[in-house]
């Protein structure tokens, strides 16, 4: 039985990318006969310029109808200034959490040990770092309603969003975040602004009830000022984290630099089935797009992690993970993981030796 | 002509710390002749203990009354259950804020060079590092109406909070900015999340209209997520930074511990006269309350800031840091500054340092 997954290189360095993950999913599909059928569609930027939305009706149909998604990077200049505001490249990745209901992102932050030097903070502070964030990515002030901009008495312009979550929301995110624990150290850590917004009572809330479900699971909570704090001075004491979906941009944003790897850490987004969006942490890069200084490394490994959780292909999923861990003991490194004495290789390169690998 | 300080001592470590505050400001009212009358007030939990509310009419009035107010920190998990979301500690401080108008929190990011080895960034990520984080404090989703918690068809419950800004309150913090940038190296980056957030785009549009006004200052935007980012990798690119009042709590406590110095950083909350309330960056950090473990210095540093913006004495201000920088030359460290080849000295150890030094 053919499974389908659909490809969206998106805007800047993400058609650079994920022509390599590319590479590497046509290759192992074919070793392993594993019966992928390969597609690709338009979404962000790249949709307005052809389409004039940055989420085209084919696009959406084919992601409700593929097995898995892998997703390079939305959004850059050329189309922030776009007076329209459903008119912009970000509209097109939040559309398709959105519409297909993947409302559990898991963004590992691990430090691999062959970059460990390319962190920015002491080695012993982030040796050996591995740390899971579960961020709800379907709700909370992404999506709540009301918004917009209005005039108020006097002419006076204001804008305003609203920070939204129901209780089955927020509990939903929590039993994904609980199960992760339990499948890891058993430690989790929910963020919230409970000290002064009332959506996080409840948030707060909620866990404490969830936490009585899974009595192996050590729960503490954490304001998101002390957590932006605590990821900085000593990371190491989290195990999974859980939060909504700004602070859960904030800080996996965060988390994520400290192992001074982001050009490696893959991303998963989950639906009640397990059905996913696979991307890299990092963004779109406008600033290196084509001009081959990428590390495809992330969307690579984004591709195994979907094989694994949404195509059941662990032991391909294994394979590519063990090839990028090879290519990297033989010293290839993009421009953003470089360092002296190793060897520095543009995207396609980076590509070709994972390829060798397998 | 007298002026009246009003010291808030407050939960936690707060007493602690403003005690040795309140020592060298007296010393400096001495030797200086400056005629400053020091008295104290309850907030936060140590109100609700004494008088059933975190912020009684008689501080409030107090505060209004006096020309500049001291305060230590608020909170602590002993009111954190405290089912009436209006009886927490942190609505005293909020109240305190809002109700004077202290919008324009200063939060200086300084690395001391004594203190060079506490950060866990790199050294030469973060040798002279020096930012100033412009927050929003009497607006945006901490203020923001409606808010609460209520319940939905079929009796499932929703916290929900509202993040607003109007162009007048997004002008009034901006012009701080542009004027803290104008003092220092005139480039100022204003944060957002302008690609998912409509108030964040009205705060955009509002930056780059005061710009017109600073030609001088080089303006530049960054998300919000990104700027958690780069404060980790690259901190030292920030000059003046401005931010509404809830990604300001994140990242002011982010960039203030990539210092390692966190117990060092005061702060300034202004209105639009001057008038203002100076508190240390830090917590109330209850867990390690009552034990002399709390370092002072940051509140000291905050009396020597009140000293220089809202009272006219910029000279004593002066020689409080001069015997601050002269005390850690001196080797004397409390526990969180604390290494190797240092002597370690309790709360009021530290305090006594000061005093001598004056
Ligand atoms: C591009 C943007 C809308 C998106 C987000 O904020 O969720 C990105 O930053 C991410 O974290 O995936
Ligand atoms: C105590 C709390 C309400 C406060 C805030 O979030 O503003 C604190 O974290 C701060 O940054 O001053």
């Amino acid at each position: 039985m053919s499974k389908n997954v659909l490809i969206l290189p998106g805007d800047g360095i993400g058609p650079e990318i994920v022509t390599e993950a590319r590479r590497v999913l046509a290759l192992v599909n074919a070793q392993d006969n594993l019966g992928l059928e390969l597609s690709e569609a338009l979404v962000g930027g790249a949709a307005i310029d052809a389409d004039g939305v940055p989420l085209p009706d084919a696009t959406l149909a084919a992601a409700k109808a593929a097995d898995a998604i892998l997703l390079g990077a939305v959004g850059g200049p050329k189309w922030d200034t776009n007076p329209d505001f459903q008119i912009r490249p970000e509209k097109g990745l939040l559309g398709i959490r959105s519409n297909l209901g993947l409302f559990g992102n898991l963004r590992p932050a691990i430090l691999y040990p062959q970059l460990a030097h390319a962190s920015s903070l002491k080695p012993e502070i982030v040796s050996g770092l591995d740390i899971l964030i579960v961020r709800e990515l379907t709700g909370g002030i992404y999506f709540g309603q009301p918004r917009g901009i209005r005039e108020k008495e006097g002419g006076i312009r204001e804008g305003y969003n609203t920070y939204v979550y129901d209780e089955n929301e927020i509990r939903r995110i929590g039993r994904v975040a609980f199960e992760a624990a339990m499948a890891r150290d058993k430690r989790l850590c929910s963020v919230d602004k409970a000290n002064v917004l009332e959506v996080t009572v409840l948030w707060r809330e909620i866990m404490e009830e969830l936490a009585k479900e899974y009595p192996e699971v050590e729960l503490s909570h954490m304001y998101v000022d002390n957590a932006a704090m605590q990821l900085v001075r000593a990371p190491k004491q989290f195990d999974v984290m859980v939060t909504g979906n700004m602070f859960g941009d904030i800080l996996s944003d965060a988390a994520a630099m400290l192992t001074g790897s982001i050009g490696m850490l893959p991303s998963a987004s989950l639906d009640v089935d397990g059905k996913g969006m696979y991307e890299p942490c990092h963004g779109s890069a406008p600033d290196i797009a084509g001009q081959g200084l990428a590390n495809p490394l992330a969307t690579i490994l984004s591709a195994a992690m979907m094989l694994r959780y949404s195509l059941g292909a662990g032991d391909s999923a294994d394979r590519i993970e063990k090839a990028v861990s090879s290519v990297l003991d033989q010293n290839f490194r993009t421009a953003d993981i470089w360092s002296e004495g190793m060897q520095k290789v543009s995207t396609s390169e980076m590509g070709d030796a994972v390829v060798a690998a397998l």
